[in-house]
């Protein structure tokens, strides 16, 4: 990874900047949606799309035919960004709330994955990073649905994170104010599966499934 | 708002698209965090951000200082997303998977809210999209914070939602297969609030906070 530029740098409330590459992976392999940024004739343009992360790159995958799988493909400039809100940040002023977050930002170019080898394991890591061991039990793709999908890879090489997970910055005058103040969490819960209507009967919950639930199927 | 143009027309599975401003204001409606695009020195920059919606008004505000704020002011174009994933799409093949979301891109030009009255209620539009009620429970700004802050307001005019919320579309042959397949929805809780340690003991939570759990604080 490069060293932190002019880009890359955290602008506002720079503590929070985070430029390490192994700190990055972690935040980046927390979630699975982020926005890609692009210019398409003049103005900018912002998609959210899924990813997965392997090593040092970032893969993204779409339609052959999808606008922006063509102008990245093309070697447009595009900027990466995800984000994940981790919680209220209740303050007892209305200046100094704020949202517990942790977010990646990365500059470059997207390189189309060439090859069909290369193109399953570029699949796989994006179907790993929404449901980890699902790949292995669906069917794999035909020659055809290779064909009709585009996989790209950006380096994660101009890149920084940005993070906040901590409590209120209240004014000390402000405790002397009858109003509560502190953090509420926020988490993504997966409710219950539900069937596909045009299912067999009798087919249980794949084990990729069942393993997103710290509690068990209710 | 305008009709839909070369730029708000939704490319991939055009059928997604939606136009309409009263479910474009709902999906807005169904969360507070977006990203920003924007064109810096030729290279696109992507930052997340809260933001609030009121009528046909979007609201966003940050330090006056900062490089994203600094350059919407100034009128750069600038392109609004905001997604939320709703739901894991999990067919029987790799090809068929997908999410179920609900998406906005916007288009335009942010304007500086001026005047103070116009700040407060553009600031009350954000506060409320976070937390509802919370605004009034707390210490209002002082003229010394408000002056630190800029507000922006970006019409709701080149806009365009997109939605996915829906069962899987497996190949008819796969059902042959003895694979699980079907949807998996992914809601997002709040927590149990966390007292600030330095709050005086004592003071109940407020109302505003008790109101965001369905079945009260456990």
């Amino acid at each position: 990874m490069k060293e932190v530029n002019d880009k890359t740098k955290v602008r506002r409330v720079p503590k929070r900047g985070i430029y390490d590459q192994e700190e990055i992976y972690k935040i980046l392999d927390n979630d699975s949606t982020c926005t890609i940024g692009f210019v398409h004739r003049g103005v900018p343009v912002v998609i959210p799309t899924i990813y997965g992360r392997h090593e040092n790159k970032i893969y993204l995958h779409g339609a052959a035919s999808s606008r922006m799988i063509k102008n990245l493909e093309e070697g447009f400039d595009m900027c990466f960004c995800m984000h994940r809100v981790t919680g209220l940040v209740l303050a007892n002023s209305a200046f100094h709330h704020s949202m517990n977050y942790e977010s990646v930002v990365i500059f470059g170019k997207a390189k189309k994955v060439e090859g069909k080898e290369a193109n399953l394991f570029a699949l796989k890591v994006v179907s790993d990073q929404v449901l980890k061991g699902r790949w292995e039990e669906v069917r794999q793709p035909s020659d055809k649905e290779l064909k009709a999908t585009t996989v790209l890879e950006l380096e994660i090489n101009e890149a920084s994170a940005k993070v906040r997970n901590e409590g209120c910055h209240n004014d000390k005058e402000d405790y002397e104010l009858d109003i509560w103040t502190g953090i509420v969490p926020i988490e993504k819960v997966y409710q219950n599966p539900i069937d596909d209507d045009k299912m067999r009967n009798g087919i249980p919950v794949s084990p990729s499934v069942k393993n997103i639930y710290n509690n068990g199927i209710t």
